[in-house]
């Protein structure tokens, strides 16, 4: 899959450029979703369950704040090994399972799928892969519509699978995509926009040793997405806290030699990443804040990006991130596409 | 309530010495723990919620694995915010919402579990504190007897919260804690055969920039605490994934210039760390093993620790952890009582 011959970075470069086409292929194939989420609202269940790796469990972590806030119901996230190395089997009757994987073949949310199913769960397979086994072991599926995926960091997989999982959650409280509609034109804007930004973040924080990132509700799962980013294609010791958290501990560890990446959207949980970024920036830390309400917190350097319903800023805002990653990681002499030591698929139990 | 005139680490030194004690009391006064979990139990919960931040957040995640295996329930973390800032105000019939908090004293916990008893949940605190506003939110509460805790580094309350919820669920199972009995003496062995090993960790450590701390099931707790500990102590830049997780992506980031500080207990969840271990020493990481199964393990340092019940190996493999954040903040010219910008109760919403 890997060709040594490859620019470096071109595959990743080229499936971020894809993104807003992504989003309209999608959007176009929103009936699909609909039907899924029909048969999941009849069901009524009352919790949710979602089981992720990596990237997809960021998503993840996005579809908790949607399910808890959009559709008021209790979320948990699943640790796979009380499945796979205790054997526990919960009483799942009720319980919404849904398994996120862009591949479809992590024998982990395989056998989480399967025991949910046999528990009683009903069991939805958010993939990007139609035929996979995990399509199979779920009872219901929906299908994230991103193309085959060739740079091994996620990155039009991840967004994908964001509004695969927005259209799913909004179709279920009877939703007609209102807000998502304007998202192919506001990715496009938004990577024109934000190039010249992210270029300059790139030479500015060419030689940051530590970053933090940070963000607070739905944003939250970007700052995870970006700290995973960067730690995979720069190998920068990247660590995200919710905003919450942060001044929990961590900020001790924040001083002039941290870069802070902040998501900071227009929005509640914008409102309330604020407050934290003045503590860091007391700290003497260097901001880089990310967003629609980037202008509105003391930052170094601040990239935009366009206004949105705030619960999808997560779709827009993650672009600039990647083409962070992509930009240091080339500047810093690395190949983003084939990072030492990682593969496509990544197998664990 | 910090004073500049004190030795440095002095408090820190004095409460991880006190835990076996701590242990012990704790244990004195099981049965009030078994009345709440009676209570619990005659409520047949169908699932589980647990609140906490900061430290207690890492015994909530002990304890989501011990509710889901020895309870066979599913669990859920609370994502404070989807509360706090969204209003989200789901129907909680039927499920169990523990709020772990030493303090007792956040805000934002504080309105979670108003907010969840209203919607029907069974309320628990869990706290250090009787007369907490959490405790009197909450319908029952469990006390952790661990004293009052001076240095602003959580330890003793963080070990005996593990303990408290640990009573707590094999109480609720109809237990009898028999595997928890001999945790005060494991304790004090702990303490004393380890003290060496933590010497020569700190001596080892003194000038490491980045670690990467790292356990699979019931440990992964502990890989988290020690992460916060060391980022809040000794300002190192640490991060914790679960074993599973590390191979998903973070491995890139792991190359000689990192510490890998592993969990290995004897049981399911250090053998599984294992496999992780052999991918990260293969990329030249530096390996600190600490655990009852320290020695199965590729590593450049062990710590061992006594066996006992792997659900328990969280009790005592912080102890040896404490003790290594406690030496390098000495070490590198810190004061671990008074780590620059934080204080003991932090109030977030």
């Amino acid at each position: 899959m890997s060709e040594a011959t490859a620019q470096p970075g071109a595959r990743m470069t080229a499936e971020i450029a894809e993104q807003p086409h992504v989003f309209g292929e999608l959007l176009a194939h929103r009936a699909e979703i609909a039907e899924v989420a029909t048969r999941i609202a009849e069901r009524r269940p009352r919790f949710a369950l979602l089981a992720a790796r990596g990237s997809s469990d960021h998503a993840a972590l996005y579809a908790k704040y949607l399910i808890e806030v959009l559709l008021q119901l209790p979320v948990g996230l699943v640790s796979p090994s009380t499945t796979t190395l205790y054997g526990a089997r919960p009483d799942l009757t009720d319980v919404l399972l849904l398994s996120v994987s862009q591949s479809g073949g992590s024998p982990d949310l395989l056998e989480v799928t399967e025991a949910g199913r046999k528990a009683g769960a009903t069991t939805v397979a958010v993939t990007n892969t139609a035929e996979s086994p995990l399509n199979r072991a779920a009872e219901m599926s929906v299908g994230i519509r991103a193309g085959q995926e060739q740079a091994v960091a996620a990155t039009k997989t991840y967004s994908a699978t964001l509004l695969a999982l927005y259209l799913l959650v909004d179709a279920v409280r009877g939703g007609n995509a209102e807000h998502a509609r304007a998202l192919p034109e506001l990715a496009r804007t938004t990577l024109d926009t934000t190039e010249q930004a992210v270029a300059e973040a790139v030479h500015r924080y060419r030689f940051a040793d530590r970053m933090v990132t940070t963000g607070r509700g739905y944003s939250l799962a970007t700052a995870c997405e970006a700290a995973l980013k960067l730690a995979e294609t720069s190998y920068l010791s990247a660590r995200a806290y919710s905003g919450a958290d942060l001044l929990h501990g961590p900020v001790a560890a924040v001083d002039a030699e941290t870069a802070v990446l902040a998501l900071c959207s227009a929005g509640k949980g914008g409102a309330s990443t604020r407050e934290v970024l003045e503590a860091v920036h007391e700290r003497g830390a260097d901001i880089c804040a990310i967003g629609s309400a980037a202008a509105d917190v003391p930052a170094a350097h601040r990239i935009g990006v366009p206004d949105c319903a705030e619960e999808l800023a997560p779709v827009l805002e993650v672009l600039p991130v990647q083409r962070l990653a992509l930009g240091l990681a080339l500047e810093r002499g690395g190949d983003p596409d084939n990072p030492r030591g990682l593969k496509k698929v990544t197998r664990t139990r």
